[in-house]
């Protein structure tokens, strides 16, 4: 199966200008989910992550579909404000100002490995501060996994230094 | 395992007067994930679905774990404005104004059996707008699956004609 024939173009979404890469349609095909989890189970072993971690929202989805197929759990990056109890926050500049993420403090145990997930790799600003974030905690980066990425942006270079997979490159 | 004990609990967040009710240590817990997908299979049959829904933010979580088990799609229910390319949306009442949620309209193909996935039942207002939507397009309920459901709010009045499941109450 060729993903890139499953994934949805959409000219001007959200705003002029953008062209909208849409992955709603691997989603709703068991076979396209299960090719997912085939690709990254090539790339990365269960022996070298502990827990999935996905970037809100759509990275919500990729860390569950792999979290299900290696048999861990895992956890939630979430925009500011969302996360209860005691978290860890982390601002990082977008476009056009800034954008903060954020994590529960106790989720991650020390030394734990974390692969890091989700749908898209634009400029890369929101994985490299969710690296960041985990770090600070004390956890580990197993590496990012991305269903999409768009490398004309290089967002790649700001994660360069980790074991960084993507299905679909544009 | 007793699932209520992986659930924890913050009074007053997100604002005062609200006991919060977090999924977190569930989703970290690889066999407390397992136990979710184990539970919903004894209560809906997989000859029964053709896709489950998420709504949007953690119900995405829960429709991909129910997903991968059953090797079935899922398809995201979005806050508006979110998803590309041509989409029904449905405005719903809440506490304090309106709410809209938002599905693609070319995502579910006729009398296709769609389960509708989130982390928490409260007053059901998402839940039964997303139903109608869902319906709206063609498509059909299989039923609901919820993690947590507050009883004293008594959400379940608004989709009781439906099949629903919730594996902790309060």
């Amino acid at each position: 199966m060729n993903l890139k024939d499953k994934i949805a173009e959409y000219p001007n979404f959200p705003k002029k200008g953008i062209l909208f890469r849409d992955f709603s349609p691997i989603l709703k095909d068991p076979s396209a989910l299960s090719e997912i989890a085939d690709e990254f189970s090539k790339y990365f072993h269960t022996k070298d992550i502990d827990v999935f971690a996905g970037i809100e929202s759509r990275g919500f989805i990729l860390a569950c579909i792999l979290a299900s197929r290696y048999n861990k759990g895992m956890m939630m990056i979430r925009k500011a404000g969302k996360l209860p109890g005691k978290t860890i926050k982390l601002a990082y500049t977008v476009e056009y100002g800034k954008d903060t993420i954020e994590i529960q403090k106790d989720i991650i145990e020390k030394e734990q490995r974390v692969l890091i997930c989700d749908d898209l790799l634009a400029t890369g600003g929101t994985a490299k501060a969710s690296a960041k974030l985990i770090e600070k905690v004390g956890g580990k980066i197993a590496g990012f996994a991305f269903i999409i990425e768009l490398t004309e942006l290089n967002g790649i270079k700001g994660i360069s230094k980790y074991n960084c997979k993507s299905l679909v490159k544009y």
